[in-house]
């Protein structure tokens, strides 16, 4: 199991043009067959930082996702209005609390 | 609906010893009437960079989170071995791939 959080950045004046390309972006990805769990949230005190929080059975189908042709169509779309690099954080082991 | 993300960033040297300190954090906030989820993942890039993964009916509960024995009792051992401030993103907004 992976679970990845990727954060953009979008400039202010730019989150009304790239509000359409995210839904476009979450609606085709929640379709791709691996994908378990891709919800796009915002940041209570900048709206212009979205945030995903994304799960899949495993790297495979990451890369299959950022190979599609939505993934690659949309998100050069939306980081054109970026003000500065989008984070990326790969989590494949989770913290049992049953394990003392 | 409030979504966190909470990020530690743990001396290695000291990922051994909070290990069962965020267990049973962990373990103790899944407990609490109000908690709906609680999760702690680790960076696959970085052993010592801690992730929660949370949600909460409203920033009340989250308050009470905080405010509570396990809470103040734990997270200021775990943030004795910190190497850097932790890092959290408050959301309370999903972005909805049917609104077009």
């Amino acid at each position: 199991m992976l679970k990845v959080i990727a954060e953009d950045f979008i400039k202010p004046e730019s989150v009304d043009t790239v509000l359409p390309l995210y839904r476009e972006l979450v609606a085709a990805t929640k379709k791709e067959p691996l994908c378990i769990a891709y919800d796009l949230y915002r940041d209570e005190k900048d709206p212009g930082h979205f945030i995903f929080i994304e799960q899949w059975p495993d790297r495979a189908a990451l890369d299959a996702h950022c190979a599609s042709e939505h993934f690659r169509r949309l998100v050069p779309l939306i980081d054109q209005h970026a003000r500065k690099d989008a984070r990326y954080i790969l989590m494949n082991e989770q913290v049992d609390p049953d394990i003392a």
